[in-house]
């Protein structure tokens, strides 16, 4: 897949969310350079962030995201990377990748620097098999294949819609691990990457993450987060949640494992529990909610899915806390604004692109 | 883990079904020279296997197997690997390894020669995690967690009753895979332990394997397959299926990964295929059938969950070939002769011992 031209350069945006100079993008140079940016600026609007010379981009900070969406923006994060969810919205591609400034670039055990965008775009172009377990993990990689026993009608597998990568050196723990482990590296490079089996739920972290925004973009909304919200750091717990049950109700792919990123500093625990706390027990209700979720027939579209999951958290999650019942509101806001800013009107194309620079 | 006495010495059969003399055992000995070996000899019981010097074992032909089990010898299949399954009865301990005689000793990156069945004792030791997907893998690992997000109360997992290990150089495809790719090597060195999520099945390999016999020994029967059967190479699978399903239902864990063997000969593709005809065609009927199968909540052991699931396989697959009402009742006999040997009664417990070298 070594081309000169970059895969999917005119249909992938890469989102950055960011409250400083991107000067990791030095690093990325080489991989992201040929790709278009769209940055999602969070907290003080007023603060110029400096982009590193040559990198295409767009930039919105919070008085563009008010001015975009209005009354609507109020389904926005502020002051948590929750934000990112913004540039998903604006994007006018078929591909989102998205990661955070502190994500450099990794090697592999050979000592050769990772690609991380080239790999994201391999897993997403082949399909997904979430019906049935490969023991020799993704059949579509070179040298690779099903194993005897694998069901026939099943090896044509189904679009991928999500892919999930990993992270060398910090690994992403919550504050409690980190505070019981601070020392904890990860060093083990596994070279695989596989699909996450139907009605199996697992934890979605947003450093470092691609997916099919016309297959599942309007699911991926990374919630209430931060400023004034009672909970932060479960952003892309929560997209990664609802998007795995829609998934599964679609038909869908979400692959994990490769490619890998340098996660370059923890941040403090003290911090992160606090803002964790509550999430940590609410968790222990969400994820049987997640797991006995379903969507009837009638959901054939990603927004449709997505307002029926936001009618269920509202009567089955207002119950643990209210922050549930605004949490639902938020979501059904955030399509209202998602297909408004995506209808085929060019007024609010002209709009969104407001803030290109 | 590494300790002067080998792991389990006292709890754990290496069983191995064979045609041929052992010489295979030579590189294993560093390994497996401390354990007791099970050889269960298929074909020709006239045929004298010799074993290479130092190995503790004991060896069944089936002038054995039709001596110590009577008309309940019919659920051993003849002239198929499936005939390993006997020795599984006969063993006395808490622990099987099964491993084929043309499996040789795997090194890992570094060039190390892994140590197969303590990789597998490691990972039977440790619990599963089946109910939500690690994506940084087995979290028991040494420098491995559970990630942010993780249910706290999901973190001690279940026991693990299975730990199925892959293999390097040949991989384990169908006839029709080995006949497309008949060059297709396995070079990819995966450093990864992972749990089997609930509910997905997956395609077992009885090549290296290992599981807890305490647990869910009686439901690892391999079938009617070989000799007087229309079919062939699907005694691992549909152990593997039945396993699967019963360990979801009793809350067990299956792990697949590491260890990797050096898998050293691909068996012939043009015979494999006609073994193989019949089942890649049921399969697809078995495969749902395992998919929608549920016990009732009185089947709390192994053996009521197997008889259980023996009615089911009769009434439902039954229809699709009269084979499976053989296979059902073959089923049935298999619980009958497993309690029948393991009974505490001592004379049973005798005549199992009158193979001992």
């Amino acid at each position: 897949m070594a081309s000169s031209t970059p895969l999917l350069k005119d249909e992938l945006d890469i989102v950055i969310p960011t409250i400083r100079n991107l000067d990791f993008l030095e690093q990325w140079r080489p991989f992201f350079q040929p790709y278009h940016l769209i940055i999602v600026q969070d907290g003080d609007p007023s603060k110029v962030i400096n982009v590193p010379q040559g990198f295409d981009y767009e930039l919105y900070n919070r008085n563009d995201i008010n001015r975009i969406l209005g009354p609507k923006a109020s389904c926005i994060s502020f002051k948590d990377s929750a934000c990112r969810c913004f540039g998903y919205m604006v994007s006018k591609k078929k591909y989102i990748f998205t990661i955070d400034d502190d994500c450099f670039v990794a090697k592999d055990p050979s000592g050769k620097e990772i690609n991380a965008l080239e790999q994201h775009i391999k897993n997403i172009l082949s399909p997904s098999t979430p019906f049935f377990f490969n023991t020799l993990y993704d059949p579509f990689r070179q040298g690779a294949d099903f194993v005897r026993g694998y069901p026939f009608s099943l090896r044509e597998g189904v679009p991928t819609a999500v892919s999930h990568g990993l992270w060398l050196n910090i690994p992403d723990y919550d504050a409690p691990t980190q505070l019981v482990k601070p020392l904890e590296r990860n060093t083990r490079y596994v070279d695989a990457v596989m699909t996450i089996p139907k009605g199996t739920l697992f934890p979605m972290c947003g450093m470092n993450l691609c997916f099919n925004r016309e297959l599942i973009g309007p699911v991926m909304y990374f919630g209430l987060m931060g400023d004034g919200q009672p909970i932060g750091r479960y952003d892309d717990m929560w997209a990664g949640w609802c998007t795995k049950v829609i998934c599964d109700h679609l038909g869908l792919g979400v692959k994990t494992g490769l490619p890998y990123i340098w996660h370059s500093k923890a941040s403090n625990p003290f911090v992160n529990l606090k803002k964790e706390y509550k999430g940590i027990y609410w968790q222990e209700e969400l994820i049987p909610f997640f797991q006995s979720a379903t969507l009837t027939k009638e959901c054939t579209t990603p927004q449709q899915c997505y307002i029926e999951l936001a009618k269920q958290v509202k009567a089955k999650l207002g119950k643990v806390d209210e922050y549930f019942s605004k949490l639902a509101d938020a979501m059904v806001t955030w399509i209202e604004a998602w297909d408004e800013i995506n209808s085929t009107d060019s007024s609010t194309a002209a709009v969104a692109n407001g803030a290109k620079k």
